[in-house]
């Protein structure tokens, strides 16, 4: 099994090869995974997927995600691309998508499976994505958003942080927010929406915040980094009208610390 | 430790005998809980919790609950009461509460904690009991409810299942949906509400169907066999018509199995 290996030659629909791009939506409660990139000795979402789709088509499989989430991390849309080899002639989806299923069920789930149109890539003909960042801002914990949401004790200021978020629309750089490159790579990124809002939470009555951010792509820990900041906004640690020179700084220290993983949800990739 | 021994006499505030009778709600997740009742080798969340109180206030505690939950059953507002020993002459609710939930959150939330009134008793003061169960009507599962929400593939008409609801209303014998009582009591219960409706899922998209429910006092597993039987209304096993009948029936096999428990949250209770 290669996952993540070096690209292969696309193959659509009418591609000689005899494989069939497909592209799958999947969710995922990030709890126990080591996030999705298969790791050696790890247990990830890519790499139990993989496996679970090997026992239904019988041949190695190399997946390639629009997100790689990080170790704790949800998704509810998150975007996969595989070639497979139709069985005798056939690709049944519905029943790739039943036995996965039966197989990983409920930690992963295959919301939808489908061939993908010519070219398609999940990761490369993605437009932008989607992060849903959620709170819970209450005195006591919730037992129903203990593995979905962070639970902030301290009374949280939403129009600070509503105001805090202004300044993240548009391009930016956004050294302050992530972890370097290995490669020295641009962290430069185009945020198109941005804002927060006051949710339901889940069984409980409890009220969540959360933020919601798009952007073309996102640096490594940058949402979790955002949220960080604009928290310590919302408890009157540090200002909103500072949020704009916190982004120009370009410095790791003027941001907070990130905030933890199990807040954040690959929402949705727009194509 | 003696749970849910005899009755002691009651103590209120102003009581002699030094103890103080504390009202305490309280949420938890029963996925890991052998119901709330304490039984010999079993966790369960009242010993679970009647412990961890014991440690706070340093002697041996009883619990009475307003709703003793069945194994795998969650409580968003489960009320509990116990009488407690002021240590120094002093009882300091709010450290309770951060002592106990430091100790069992997230599975166990004690939400808040009050000095109950004089005469109180959190099983004998309560008006009504309300539930609320709810079923995930999709056609794959979903990661952020697989604890809490019934999944049911199969496509339900939530018209016949509000219709099938109506007949509830008022005091019946229930015997239809509930297990005997070992010493023969009654099962006629008086029900004030019963409704389905649609509403939010957790932190997919889903919508999920909710079955509410008040009634004075339920008999044992009276809400699962319930919504299962209303499910197979909502599957077409059923006619809504037959409502009036099942219940008139007075027998068991005139409902369908009881639906699953992690579907059941006791919502509120009532004084």
């Amino acid at each position: 099994m290669t996952l993540f290996g070096p690209d292969e030659p696309t193959t659509g629909p009418s591609e000689p090869g005899g494989r069939v791009r497909v592209r799958l939506t999947v969710a995922y409660d990030g709890t126990g995974f080591h996030g999705f990139a298969a790791q050696p000795g790890q247990t990830t979402v890519g790499g139990t997927l993989a496996e679970a789709i090997e026992k239904v088509v019988g041949h190695a499989v190399s997946l390639t995600c629009a997100g790689r989430t990080d170790s704790g991390v949800h998704a509810w849309g998150q975007v996969v691309h595989a070639d497979l080899a139709p069985a005798r002639g056939r690709l049944d989806l519905e029943a790739l998508v039943r036995s996965c299923n039966a197989m990983l069920a409920p930690a992963i789930v295959v919301r939808e499976a489908a061939v993908a149109p010519v070219g398609f890539d999940a990761r490369r003909s993605a437009v932008s994505r989607r992060y849903r960042y959620s709170v819970l801002n209450s005195p006591t914990p919730d037992p129903f958003l203990a593995t979905t949401a962070w639970h902030v004790e301290d009374p949280l200021d939403l129009r600070a942080m509503e105001q805090a978020s202004d300044p993240l629309l548009g391009e930016h750089d956004f050294s302050t927010f992530c972890r370097r490159h290995p490669d020295g790579g641009s962290l430069v990124r185009r945020v198109f929406d941005a804002s927060w809002t006051r949710g339901d939470g889940g069984l409980g009555e409890e009220e969540v915040l959360r933020f919601e951010i798009e952007a073309g792509a996102f640096c490594h820990q940058m949402v979790r980094s955002l949220v960080g900041t604009m928290v310590d906004i919302g408890r009157g640690r540090k200002r909103a009208g500072d949020m704009a020179a916190i982004i120009r700084a370009t410095d790791r220290a003027a941001a907070s610390q990130p905030a933890p993983a199990h807040g954040l949800c690959l929402w949705e990739v727009v194509y």
